[in-house]
């Protein structure tokens, strides 16, 4: 009776295990067609946490963009920064974002969903172009992970972020 | 034996059946006692989607208040506009966040709760009403669902918005 | 064999009751060593609720700092109000939360996680210490839940507040 079942069940392990084989890591080798090296973790910078995880949503802290000397890319856009270096903070902001989330996570390939993005602009009272300075980290998103990084968002314009950072993104994501 | 359960089964799939009727298209039914129809969805003005499911949840993509004509209804509340104009602003952007809701979902009465919104007034740094502004959008919710509607809220001024609209409003709902 | 089954069952409900007694209040306890009294719940100044529960997630609606007179404490933290100050308003407006949270749940206990905080600073333009400030909020949640308290976090500077209240903190909390 305990043979019978044994081959099959051998067959459809191996055939999982090969699947998985195939198909992982699909997110770390997209980010290197994308030449994309994922920047050292931020630590907050008081007292929280990067993630927290309940059921299958991660809540990541909102983080900034980062020089390649780890300090925040300052200033407010449409005064110090150009739309184009706005919407590439953006970006960076994304990268910083996905690290924190690897470093929680392990492995960007359970992320399910980019589910919600709340992506603040540092700027004056009169700029009006937050959507396509937050565009810099959706397209990352949406580049990275498809079909899955297509997220609700809202994009606004703040008087002033933490350290005087040129844009501050959290996001909410769910996993597998 | 089969037979014994035919009957009852029956019954009770017809009480069901006359029941949904009953009680189907209460929003529907509602929103026009209140004579209002739902504007054409807004598309995203960027990189993103108007709404995310996960479990349960919608999540919505901020959204704006518009003109007949689909512009954004735009200027600072307490400057451009009126205590009285932003309320409205507010309750027109309630408008198009339920014409993305019903969009994703197909049918309002598969509400269960508005469970939390975030509504952003566009705003001088001296303006201090803002929950009055947003109020606009909360009575909205409260008329259409009843107690349903009556969600967890921050409201806060915000120095400057996309398209300079004059509120931008985002919200999370549970569904059946 | 109905007697089989009764002592056992019987010395288990005893230990669970003991264990119960022996664990319980352990968060009032807590802010009874901190000489913590919560303040009197804040009523919604407008047409919302406090909280919001949809599956094991309490969506708290954003609270400002209030005086004992039950008056908010208002002004722009760098102009109104030293970082310090703000600070404490930050700390305030944590106990203005949890007496709300208290009043939807009933017994602190319950509380899994501190999930999501949003902490808007009502500051001008050049104010870029938004963390130092929201940390009064952070390391009340810590003294008092421990790792439960530590959260995700977005802490950024907003130009305006409903009666220019000197911060709003809203927040997502899992229960058991």
């Amino acid at each position: 009776m305990k043979c019978k079942f044994m081959k099959p069940l051998i067959v459809t392990l191996l055939v999982i295990f090969v699947a998985q084989n195939v198909f992982s890591q699909k997110i770390e080798n997209r980010l290197a067609e994308l030449k994309i090296i994922l920047p050292k973790v931020q630590p907050p910078i008081a007292s929280y946490v990067n993630a927290v995880r309940t059921g299958n949503l991660i809540y990541l802290s909102g983080k900034g963009p980062t020089s390649s000397d780890g300090k925040f890319i300052s200033g407010k856009v449409g005064v110090d920064l150009t739309l184009e270096e706005g919407k590439a903070a953006a970006r960076n902001t994304g990268l910083n974002l996905l690290a924190a989330l690897k470093a929680e996570i392990g492995d960007l390939d359970k992320v399910k969903r980019i589910v919600k993005v709340l992506g603040m602009v540092n700027c004056p009272t009169d700029f009006t172009q937050q959507p396509q300075v937050i565009n810099g980290f959706s397209d990352l998103m949406v580049e990275v992970f498809g079909d899955k990084g297509k997220h609700a968002r809202s994009a606004v314009g703040v008087g002033s972020l933490p350290a005087n950072m040129a844009v501050e993104i959290e996001m909410i994501v769910e996993v597998d």
